[in-house]
Parts: structure tokens; sequence; C-alpha cells
């Protein structure tokens, strides 16, 4: 019975190690070294190989080596693999931190202090308290939960919008296509922690930046193909937004002449903001080839009609 | 009896309404509008008139409208007026708050991200963990401590310094000359809160900067003064330093051809880290005026000897 790992090397060779340990009586495969193809049980991969729906009859879980499976084409899954996602347990308190670092840089006005200071300008613009500040949070997931209470923590004033309702204490909560409207009306500083799926791409765009109150700012910290990059750049440029900080973008790297590089106003960093760790990470696969000895629903399981 | 107010007009305005019912009792007068000069018991000033030794015989206190008294020549006030600098409440959390802000955009990496992005670079650099990171304060008076408290509850390990030794729950405290060495050796982000005096002028210098560990990074929101400019220019081109947030300059406004506004590892802010209210400041001044009927210690009474 083979484990087959389809990523970064270095990730893979950490894995390899523990897995000669904890699970010695499973053959841990580092891609391209497949071995026989129909002894494959378990599959790690961001991309996994062409001929994963026919060159592995054996194949019975995916799982994804990131915190998303909108890399993946679900639909070339055979229906029966089991796809799962990385909860690495540290990511959501990382990404939280990302968001808290660019959601005060937005709030402090850094961004254009720093273009001024280029300019040669001196423009004593008050610094506004944290608590007269409102912060949306479109996402409440793991990410999304953690990031709200974080930001709350700081003291900024939080609300969450998710498609079904969670409560989160000390933030206000919106839920569903009807209560979208309110949930942007009052958000100052738009935050976007979805999952990418067919509903959710391109969600960053005209339609969206018109029902948030002049000046607001934007943190992608989902997925480039949440944003429409064409959209920002006129929002920015008509002063309907006033700020952006970019975590991922589409595609990754950004080319060195794309426009979004240049604007002052945009803040981008590369994908930086949440990484699953080998040392954690390894320990969730373990965890999830347990349960799927004991029966246990999985860590992560995906629900392939959502997408996520 | 007159209160003479020489500062920023909007803002004396509002003291004088204030001041209208509050203390009817008294003669509010903005300068250049000073009345009898023989009747100007209280002044309150960013700087005083030039002949405040010589033209105000019956002055008995000199309210600075800042929180420090740096800006003004002691010697030249006359030994038994009273200086009192500015305590306004609210100041100490929009300090803390710009100095939380300055230091996750330095822990982030944001300045240096920003600097690749417009080179056409992508380099994934992971986001280290806040609580990894260790952060000190230089200075633990009023600001400096509640900046502490703020940075500490975000989960950074942070460390004070200050000439006499201060506990502050959480933080780890260093005191006196003996003790600077350790406190900078350990701290990657230095904070300056300190007051400008002739002793900690030019403090941020080559030798401090040679005391941090390599790549530390620098927030002054104590005065321009404590910076040697020159020096910094110099540490963060040789890599001893790889960033600074500074929110004072000298002068200020900084000129608009000065290096350090074309450096790509500075972030200027125009000196807004944290301004004393017209609505809690007169409050401050109101409460001082009553303590000094009653005879109780004024708030913020300078010692014009350790010149704070």
């Amino acid at each position: 019975m083979t484990f087959l790992y389809k990523s970064e090397p270095a990730r893979g060779e950490h894995w390899k190690s523990v897995f000669a340990i904890r699970e010695p009586d499973l053959a841990f495969h580092i891609w391209p070294e497949v071995g026989d193809p129909a002894k494959v049980r378990y599959m790690a991969a961001w991309l996994p190989p062409d001929d994963m729906a026919t060159g592995y009859p054996n194949l019975e879980v995916l799982f994804s080596v990131g915190a998303g499976v909108d890399q993946l084409n679900l639909d070339a899954v055979p229906p029966h693999v089991k796809v799962v996602r990385m909860l690495d347990p540290g990511v959501p308190d990382m990404m939280a931190e990302f968001v808290v670092t660019a959601a005060m840089t937005l709030h402090g006005g850094l961004l254009a202090h720093r273009h001024r200071q280029d300019l040669g300008a001196w423009e004593p613009l008050p610094f506004r308290p944290v608590a007269s500040r409102r912060v949306g949070v479109l996402g409440l997931g793991r990410l999304g939960s953690v990031a709200c209470a974080r930001l709350a923590a700081i003291g900024f004033q939080v609300a969450g919008w998710s498609r079904s309702r969670h409560a989160i204490a000390g933030v206000e909560a919106f839920s569903g296509a009807d209560q979208l409207d309110a949930f942007l009306a009052r958000t100052e500083i738009l935050v976007c922690l979805l999952p990418l799926t067919g509903e959710t791409r391109g969600i960053l765009g005209s339609d969206l930046f018109r029902r948030l109150p002049d000046g607001a700012m934007v943190v992608n910290a989902g997925r480039g193909g949440h944003l429409d990059q064409e959209a920002l750049l006129v929002a920015l440029d008509s002063g309907r937004l006033a700020g952006a900080v970019l975590d991922v973008t589409d595609p990754e790297p950004l080319p060195a002449d794309h426009p979004m590089r240049r604007h002052p106003r945009i803040l981008i960093t590369p994908h930086i903001a949440a990484t699953a760790q080998p040392e954690t990470s390894v320990e969730v696969v373990l965890e999830n080839l347990r349960r799927l000895r004991t029966g246990e629903e999985l860590l992560g399981l995906v629900d392939r009609r959502l997408g996520y």
C-alpha cells in the first residue's frame, strides 16, 4: 500500500521521515517515483497527476496540500475518491495575524503616507482610533472566524458575513444573499477569506465595490480569482476605493509589468499570509489516516457539491 | 486675571468656549490679543512669546499644549513659573495604536514587499508568528507603558527600558545604563518613546544601532531630535538595520528632497501618531486650574532638573 506525495520536495522529505516512524507499513513515495500505481491508496498533491482518474485504480483519498481545493478540477476526480483539504492547525493564526497587519496598515493610511513621502508632501491627517473603524470579513470558516476574533481583540468594530449563519463573540453576524448589502454598507475595510468556487469567483468586482461606503479598502487573502483586477484599478482611480492589500493574485507570481504593481494604493504580498507547515501538516494527514481506519469523519473532507 | 493661549487658533476657540462656561471669572485671550500682560496668570503655548521672562510679571504657570516640553527653552522660563506638559488622557491610547501599527508593518516586512512589488520581484518570504518577534520600548512613561501593554496583548515578546525601574505586567523590564546593552541585544524592533532631553538627543545613532541584532528595525515616535538621520541611512544601507518607521523628523515638515524620503526601507508619517484633542486637553487644563486652587499636585508638572 502506497502513499504518493506530489508537491514541494523538501516538505515531502520531511513527511517521508515522519511516515517512516509513524506509518511504517505504508510505502511513502515522492513523485515522480510512483512505484506500482495500482498500490497507491492515498495521494497528497497540489496538482495531481494528469492520469489520476485512469492511472490509479485503487486511489481512495486525495489530500490537498493547501487550505483550499480550488486548484483542483474536482470533476476530474473519480466520484468515489474522498477529497480532503489541509486543515493545518497553525494556519488560522498565521492568517489572522496577516489580516490584522493588513487591516492596521490600511487603517493607518500607511500606503497613502508612503506615497506622499515619495511625492515630497507632508499632510498630517489624524490617526483615527481603531475603535472607530469598521472591518468586515467575508467568509466565516476556520480562517475567517479566527481573523474576526483577532480583529475584535485589537478593538476594531468587526462584522462577518457568510452563506450560512455563524455566531462569533463580539462580532456582528450577517448571512445569506439578502444580508450582504447591509454588511457591505457598514464595512470600511473588507477582508476576503472566502473559498474560491464558481459562486465566489470575481466577487470582489465593480458591483460589490459600489455597495461599500466611499473610500472603503479591501484585503484579499482568499484567492487571486476572487478579485476582478481591472475593476479594482478602476475603483481605486475613481476614489471609490482608497486602498487594497492583496496577498493573492492571478497569476502568481504577478508579472513584473502588471499595472497593479505600480499602483500607489495597492500593496501586494507574494502569497505569504498563511502556509501549512511541514511539521504540523503531516500530523493532520496522520490523524486522517487514523480516522480512515476507525471510520471517523475526516478533518477537512470536502463537500464536492459545494466545492469546499 | 487672564489665561493667555498662544497656539493653533481653532483649538483656542474651542477652549475659549469651554472656559466661558467653566471658568467665567478668567479672561481667556487668544494670542496676539494679549490685553494687559500684567494680568496674565496662566499661559498655554507650544512656543511662548519671546518676552515671556520679562513681559509677563505675574505669570505663574506655563502649560505646554504638547505631550513634551522639549520645544521650550526651559532656561528662559523664570524659575518660579511652573511648567506643565499636556497629559491628554486619549494620547497614550492613540500612541499605542500607532506603535502597534508601525510594529506590525515592520514585523510583516511590508515595506520590503512594497519595494519588491515596484521592482517586479516575487519573493514569498514566510510571515513570522507575532509570538516569535521581540519588540523593545525605550521609555516607560505614560506613553511607553500603554504601548508595551498593547504590544504584549497582540502577542509580541515585549521588553521595556527606562532610566528607573518600571514594572509592567507581561513585559520584561530593563533599567539604567548598565542594562541598556542587554535590552538592545534582545530587541528586533526598537520603539523610541523617550522624552527629548540633553541626555537622549541623538540616542538613535550608530553606537546604539551597533548594539541591536543584525537586521533590527526602528520606530521613532518620540521626537525628531532623538534620531541621527545620517546614521540611520548608513545603517540601513549597510544592512545593519532592515527598516524604520518615523513619525517625527527634524525638521518637520521634512524637506521634499530629503534623502530619507526616497529610501525604500523608511516609512515616514507626518507626526500623526498622537495629538492632544481639543475636547479632552481642555479638561486637563481645567483640572489643573482646580488643583492650583486646592494646592494639589499638578498633572504633568515638569521636573525642570530632568527636563520632563
